[in-house]
């Protein structure tokens, strides 16, 4: 792995998705869990970029979840962006940009990823390295594996050297005939929001394609109170900036984008039914986890970090159990788990306060 | 009612069924629990035997389980007798017996059923009375609803009054077609293991048809520790009673024995299937207790004690969740509990600790 300069791991930890609930919530969302074998998500995050290799990572994240994150680096010394709000990927971005020199090379990674193949996600980073000191945004797009209507396409354009391509386009999810084509053509990989640049650059898009969430948040890093390794942009300022994806704000925009194909095991286990094709099964393709006993059933996903669970004679079901909170659910209806937060939040239901 | 002289209600809690597992342990058995709105089994029971109208009930339940029994009483007095181990329920009975004066009627009754007519139930106790004080033992026959096959059923032979017959034979559980030939005779009711009769009637027809029993029993109360209501029973003594249910023990042999068919509602709740069926539906034919979110399912039954339960998109399912296990299985097959229950067992799981 290259180290001179050290590449700064920027890690977006500030994501508190309900797409896995109710195993992640508000007060411990996903990157905080352990959903494939080897620590939490975060902490998988984190070894990706070891020490060794890697300059010391720089955690952008709520502040509720401070002590959550520092649990989970293993005495390893990491700095805190803690966030007073939640204003997307852009401005959490130009928070870390702005806290380090203009010729560092950030390698921003949102920490709820899972990539099985970090030989080749290495050897990316490496090929990539060069246009990221030279000022190009640098976005890794996964190779496709089906035609996913759940993510965000990179459309490549002209060759930027060997696995460097201009990236001529960033398209939204698209409909299943859309996505069949995206596959065919061959030059479209998924937008995985992982991104290598150096601080100056964004800084430089910042301030053409977005000047107003560059402006606030210096001014909310300006009055920052500062505590050990830690920073707490100042609220005001920061509840100011505007509130947007890094993708729209300031990829889209930006001319200098480079994208670097990579097939490296990558899920962002999106669903739980994403998370069953992802793990190992049983003879009878169940994926159990926890303390569960399942008698004559088949094809199912049934987790508990709570009650023991038994399930008999049923195929194809999700069960997830937490202490406070059990959901049921058809293998294949994952995207369900949306219509019931929302049904519960709508009841005030006191499992959603949490 | 009848109350010269008083009936003494007797009711047998000393069951640790499984068949409702989880929310059915051997810590907090059934008869503990509330199924059907009214307070739990033993206190719907009792109910069942006012004070304005009965004598004192005498209970016989395990010794560890006192305290659940009194915390059923509302306040009324009762007597207990707490068995030091499980022998079945003749001996239970026999020990209620030896502790009456032998003119004493017995209304004996398990505390885990339901009755939803107890007119009708006070009406058949009437009609019963006289026979039971003339030396009968008299057991109360439950109309049959249907083939059932989970159930004994008592042969009704000459009739000995209206509405009064002798018991010509008691059967097993019969197959289907068997169980279909009894209906359609028509003078078949099944076995509910409640009667009446008076202390020394049934002391006599142990003495002829199972004198180890009424020996062991004899000594086990002669040696027992009384303190205030409760009563215990010298614990070698009555490990030395052989186990045995009153049906095999007595009523199967005894030449005095009757019958009164009785049409009262009632259910023994033998499983969770039972369950949905007895309990009133919402308009997807589900029935929801305690605190559940369902979202497009339809004839399930799912009751929680303990976590939050959610469930979308599922039909004909069980779910049964307490604060340390959750049981799923699919509405029809809900005899698979004993199935679960054995294989946590055989685990030696946490969960079959309490």
């Amino acid at each position: 792995m290259p180290n001179t300069p050290a590449i700064i791991p920027v890690i977006l930890s500030g994501g508190s998705g309900t797409r896995l609930w109710p195993l992640s919530t508000a007060a411990r969302p996903k990157q905080f869990l352990e959903f494939v074998p080897g620590g939490t998500m975060l902490a998988q995050t984190l070894a990706r970029a070891p020490a060794d290799s890697f300059g010391e990572p720089l955690v952008i994240c709520n502040a509720a979840h401070a002590e959550l994150v520092l649990s989970q680096c293993a005495g390893r010394a990491v700095n805190l962006i803690l966030e007073p709000s939640a204003r997307n990927t852009a401005p959490a971005i130009a928070l870390a940009a702005l806290s380090l020199p203009p010729e560092a090379l950030m390698l921003v990674m949102p920490s709820d990823h899972v990539i099985a193949d970090v030989g080749a996600f290495h050897r990316a980073i490496a090929s990539a390295q060069e246009l990221a000191q030279d000022g190009w945004l640098v976005t890794f797009g996964i190779t496709p594996t089906g035609p996913e209507t759940g993510y965000g396409y990179i459309r490549s354009g002209e060759e930027l050297g060997s696995g460097l391509w201009r990236a001529e386009q960033f398209v939204e999810k698209p409909d299943a005939a859309t996505a069949q084509t995206y596959l065919d053509e061959g030059c479209y990989n998924w937008n995985a929001g992982i991104f290598l640049f150096n601080a100056g650059a964004y800084i430089e898009a910042l301030s053409k394609h977005a000047p107003e969430m560059l402006e606030a948040s210096r001014r909310s890093l300006a009055a920052a109170r500062r505590e050990g390794a830690s920073v707490h942009p100042e609220a005001e300022a920061f509840a100011a900036c505007p509130s947007d994806s890094v993708d729209y704000a300031v990829m889209e925009k930006a001319e200098r984008v480079a994208v670097v194909p990579v097939d490296m095991g990558w899920s962002d286990i999106g669903s739980w039914d994403a998370l069953h094709d992802l793990l190992p099964k049983d003879d009878a393709g169940n994926v159990l986890v926890g303390d569960v006993t399942a008698l004559g059933s088949s094809g199912c996903l049934v987790r508990t970090d709570g009650p023991a669970v038994a399930v008999t004679g049923v195929d194809n079901l999700i069960v997830i159990a937490s202490a406070d909170a059990v959901m049921i659910l058809p293998r294949g209806q994952s995207q369900d788990v949306k219509t019931i937060v929302e049904a519960l939040k709508a009841a005030k239901h006191p499992v959603m306060k949490r």
